[in-house]
């Protein structure tokens, strides 16, 4: 029954707008790097069987994933684009790669031993990335481990790879210190391609672009650099309906646990969406919606299915039963959320609602 | 290629578990009342699909749903039960209840309003719940909206029902006040049964029991007497592989922002799941998984896809890359990962992965 109409929740993606993100990531990119994409997690929960056949469209030609499984529902929908899977290979899964024509990041030297030991099986060298710790202590080889002998053997690495952990903050010294690992790590092996550089990454400079760059939040339209303004157009919208409106005029309380009190007249909204649909339950007393252009704030806990708003800075008459409250929208934005969850905007967007009613909007859908 | 032994992420619902926590919950009812379940938010995440067919196996008849859609979907698997609608009709929505005999549960006069129309067009007076709100002020009737000439024509309530604000804290005074304004709003209506408690609403005692109670978060074994021994089994085991396990000897951070420091000799584990498969962010440097029955704590922040767990307490021979950790198990289960999450099993539950292997056992699948 489901219609942008009649639906409780409603999650409109822009896919113009990511694509417009990617491009304005690649003019940002030196001369000789190309810029992928990071759809993981159903990238970033705007759906990957919608948002990689818009950026094929526009020009993109190589996908991150995290999973086999996210590999193999990409591989779908761009049937000739260079997928690699950050994960890598678990024993049993080789065959399944190749099978997808998916490029396994190799973490460890248990994987480069188990892509071996399936290139050996077929008789050939079988392409892949290999992904070299510089500071994370988080998963990657170690620039030792590409020394030993034989780590090599029947494996063709096309790219080598690495994470910054603090590249939002532009100032770390832990960001120059990783590049010089990196370079350090794969100057023996004189690979066709280095990838360093995620969203924030790309805005460090030049000098951490080298051949790939993979952004994943800011094509989504997550600020890369906190603080500053977002050069990035925001990309998805959620509205739910407002089922009630109740005017209080004695003092009483709101929702579970009766921990907001309205103390005098005012008026309560009760929108149709919950914690179940993303709506973190940290923003009970701490969100706002928009609705009119005019911030509200949540008040009481979040519920599962329903959240109320004090919506007494309305007009009386500017509202009513069945009307949208935005939740992320134009004039609160996925970044302005997420603070006020006490999270980030990755975190809220691959969390988004599977209830709503989704709809896809832009020139490339 | 998902399969338990080579998947990522194992999601295990045991159903057996789920039906004996209906049969204990409704061996603890007055003699009068029925057991419901709700099953809204896709069984709190546990899949509809599956736990709907085995509660009507066990002999429960009557659900609750949050939206139409969802009320839709487990039509679909118990064609001949009871299904309320908790959050009622839209405009434009009233057909598709009828549909699929679905009864709304009416929030609000303009609810009756709406249901009143489809019933006179269609020439016959039309079931549903009422639901009355004695403290929440987040939706429901008022007392004296049911006092309104007309309001209840051409609408044939078989239920009234509210919600209890404060049912998990035993002598919070809000209980009983609720209690008296339910049944004094509800006495001149004279209707068939009438419905209080949800899951800690049965453990106030019989007297809120009424005619059917509506239990969810105990039925999938999240300690409905918080504070007191959990009388419910576990429902699920959440298990992620480990994708590698480094020994750290000298000083050194881990993960993004670099928030953990690791100053003496350890080891990390990092297994395969993050914020995008439900393991809160605020996880980090909070939470624990559990290997071999030894607790290891949640070191650096979680990723998206990726956990890091200090497992330096376990003997070195212990765990090598491939095993599993428990994130929510025998040892650990819902409630105790909520609470390092700082929110509640609900919301645990309700935000589940998606991209877990999922597998159901017990007898009843």
């Amino acid at each position: 029954m489901s219609s942008e109409e009649k639906a409780l929740l409603v999650l409109t993606v822009d896919l113009e707008a990511v694509v417009s993100n990617w491009r304005l990531l690649r003019e940002r990119l030196s001369e000789k790097a190309n810029c992928a994409a990071v759809v993981k997690a159903d990238a970033y929960g705007l759906g990957a069987s919608k948002v990689v056949p818009a950026l094929v469209r526009a020009g993109c030609g190589t996908f991150f994933v995290a999973t086999l499984d996210e590999g193999i529902a990409v591989r779908k929908v761009a049937p000739r684009a260079e997928i690699f899977v950050l994960s890598g290979p678990v024993p049993g899964s080789a065959g399944a790669f190749v099978q997808a024509h998916l490029r396994p990041v190799l973490n460890s030297v248990e994987q480069t031993e188990l892509w071996r030991g399936h290139a050996r099986t077929l008789g050939h060298a079988l392409e892949c990335a290999l992904h070299v710790d510089t500071g994370m202590n988080r998963l990657g080889l170690s620039a030792q481990d590409l020394l030993r002998p034989g780590v090599l053997d029947s494996i063709q690495p096309i790219l080598g790879m690495t994470h910054l952990a603090c590249a939002e903050v532009i100032d770390s010294p832990m960001n120059a210190e990783q590049r010089a690992r990196f370079t350090d790590a794969f100057k023996p092996l004189a690979l066709p391609r280095l990838s360093m550089a995620a969203s924030s990454g790309i805005f460090l400079g030049e000098e951490y672009h080298f051949d790939l760059v993979r952004p994943g939040a800011a094509l989504y339209g997550i600020n890369p650099c906190p603080g500053q303004p977002n050069p990035l157009r925001p990309t998805v919208r959620l509205q739910a309906r407002l089922l009630q409106i109740r005017d209080v005029d004695t003092p009483m309380t709101v929702g579970y646990g009766a921990t907001h009190s309205v103390r005098t007249k005012g008026r309560i909204a009760t929108a149709a969406a919950g914690y179940a649909d993303g709506y973190f339950r940290s923003l009970g007393n701490h969100g706002y919606g928009v609705i009119k252009g005019v911030n509200v704030p949540a008040v009481g806990r979040v519920s599962m299915d329903l959240i109320t708003f004090d919506i007494s800075a309305l007009p009386a008459d500017a509202v009513k039963p069945g009307d949208m409250i935005d939740l992320i929208g134009p004039d609160h934005d996925v970044d302005a959320l997420s603070a006020e969850a006490g999270t980030i905007g990755y975190e809220i967007l691959t969390q988004l609602s599977r209830r709503a009613f989704r709809q896809y909007v832009g020139a490339a859908s």
